[in-house]
């Protein structure tokens, strides 16, 4: 099944193009200070190695927006200086060279200083997210509109309103709530009336297991309607568990291909293997590639072989022993204790396979 | 946010009421072998414990069926029976007193068998699960419709055509695959078509991680469409973990009320306390309840304090200590080896306190 990505238009940030039709990206925060260069540096590094795309710091204070020169010298993803309030902040983030602001001109006090701010950023083409949280919702606002996705829109457009008057359109909206039914509607309801590119996330998710369930349902309900073009999952926990999360929700939706795929049945009464112990050790032990392998391990020959003949390997536990299918076609009978080390060795040897075929 | 349900027909399982609006119910499947009749019945009533509501039963053959009887006797929620094929395992199991069946009618042959099933059924108002899943499609249907969501819905139909020439209505339609877009995709088509109430599910989803994500995106945007009626998620673990992310999905979509709700930030550069750890240890000591709660656990005082407006306690994290918000008024400053204990008293005590208001 293909996507009806809604199009919107397209900006970049840094070496990222998002919107219009790019692949979506998915970022993460930072959670050292950002006054402490070196430990930046070294997390923003490690989020580079396991894929994270685009990178925001918190930059609350003028050491902070100086200390943002020294971690791009020393870092290569885009970073983006997350700013409240301070306009001046932003201005010495313009000037340590970041590849965005995350910062709502409403909030930074006369029109002359948004003047001040669109002035340095369209200099160095740096585009503005706009993000509007439910939980520092501007009180005019939650006056007229109460907590509601309509406030956080209406928030957003009002934000948006003023660069626009100092014709600036290189611009990304976010609208987050706590709520997740409230965050999918804040977002349908901004992409009919906006075509700046948006940025999705369900705010203050939660930890590790509750806040994995909050987002994929909200950032991944949105893409399913073709809404988002770049995603944050928050997560009280390491950020680098965010960017896994975020990169698990585009694989499932088809948004985002290689990697292995892993298709286990939920087991019942007719499993006759523990596939439970087999799926983890198999989780485990599985190469890194960008290959896009689907590998299903399946519990019985009622619905196993039928899957497997969609993946590329698959097994279909038998009595004591699985049934192994390569590329839709049946293979052989092994014995349930060789059955992992026969399917990663399976699974290299395809991957090699492809790697000679180039 | 309130939803706008798409109304299905109501039947009812058992106890339970599906459709209609009834609220949506949460289900598993037993993993232990049906014929051993002590470890489904072990498994069962864990399950009840922690809020299964309906539990399905795999029936692979006559002695599973029999079996149904002594756990019909021994348990007191609704069970459904998972036949494949084999008209009279389906007798067999209405004899035994389940609740419903999950069984495709075009699979059992002439349409003889199908007048004696619907019999069966009928005469003890036994609902019918049609469950098609990508894994097990039909080939006449594949070799038509590819194995695509519209196959999933026609191969639906078709089974559903069966009963309906019989005039049996008390019917329930589950069209799974493995791909969320295409089960996605599948259910939208299929309400649109169909009153009869839905079962959700992405059928095997994968391990723990994977499926929690993949049927969190898949059901959960269902549900934000109004679509669902009952759920089950489907995962490569123990059932009782099915039946936590279900009920965390319909909580995270405002369907499912009480608990203890926590809202918690991500946390960034501007955070001064540990939450991470905060977080889990509260997670760990949280008192089950019924009542609804909503706790807020905030990193700084950005959003920290408009969040925690919202909840019924707060705490937003500053230099060393914490700052207690209790249903919207400041209550006081606490120094952070204290917020955990503090915490839990004030949740404890707001409990009480609604106690005593009843």
């Amino acid at each position: 099944m293909s996507y009806q990505r809604i199009k919107t238009k397209q900006i970049r940030i840094g070496s990222k193009l998002v919107g219009g039709g790019a692949p979506i990206t998915v970022q993460t925060m930072t959670k050292t200070d950002t006054r402490d260069a070196d430990a930046t540096i070294s997390q923003i590094k490690e989020l580079e190695s396991i894929g994270c795309e685009i990178v925001r710091l918190a930059v609350p204070d003028q050491v902070a927006a100086e200390s943002l020169r020294e971690i791009k010298k020393n870092t290569s993803i885009p970073i983006v200086a997350d700013i409240h309030f301070d306009y001046r902040l932003a201005l010495t983030a313009i000037e340590s060279g970041v590849d965005a602001l995350r910062i709502n001109p409403g909030n930074i006090g006369e029109q002359k200083r948004v003047q001040t701010l669109v002035g340095a950023a369209a200099e160095r083409d740096i585009p503005i997210r706009i993000g509007v949280n439910m939980g520092s919702l501007d009180s005019n606002i939650e006056d007229k509109y109460g907590r509601t996705a309509q406030g956080l829109v209406e928030s957003a457009l009002s934000h948006v309103s003023l660069l626009e008057r100092e014709s600036y359109h290189n611009i990304v909206i976010s609208v987050k709530a706590t709520s997740v039914p409230v965050t999918i509607q804040a977002y349908r309801m901004l992409s009919e009336k906006v075509d700046y590119p948006l940025h999705l996330g369900v705010t203050e998710a939660g930890g590790l297991w509750v806040g994995t369930i909050k987002s994929s349902i909200g950032i991944g309900s949105l893409l399913a309607d073709g809404i988002g073009d770049t995603i944050r999952v928050s997560l009280t926990g390491h950020p680098s568990e965010e960017i896994r999360v975020g990169f698990q929700i585009l694989k499932s939706l088809g948004l985002k291909s290689g990697g292995i795929e892993l298709i286990s049945c939920p087991t019942c009464g007719r499993c006759q293997i523990d596939l439970f112990k087999l799926l983890n050790e198999v989780e485990q032990e599985l190469p890194l590639t960008e290959e896009a392998l689907q590998v299903a391990i399946m519990g019985c020959v009622v619905n196993g072989p039928g899957e497997a003949k969609d993946a590329d390997l698959g097994i279909a536990g038998g009595k004591g022993c699985g049934i192994l299918f390569k590329q839709g076609k049946l293979v052989k009978k092994v014995p349930e204790d060789k059955l992992l080390e026969t399917l990663i060795s399976e699974i290299n040897q395809i991957l090699e396979e492809r790697k000679q075929a180039i």
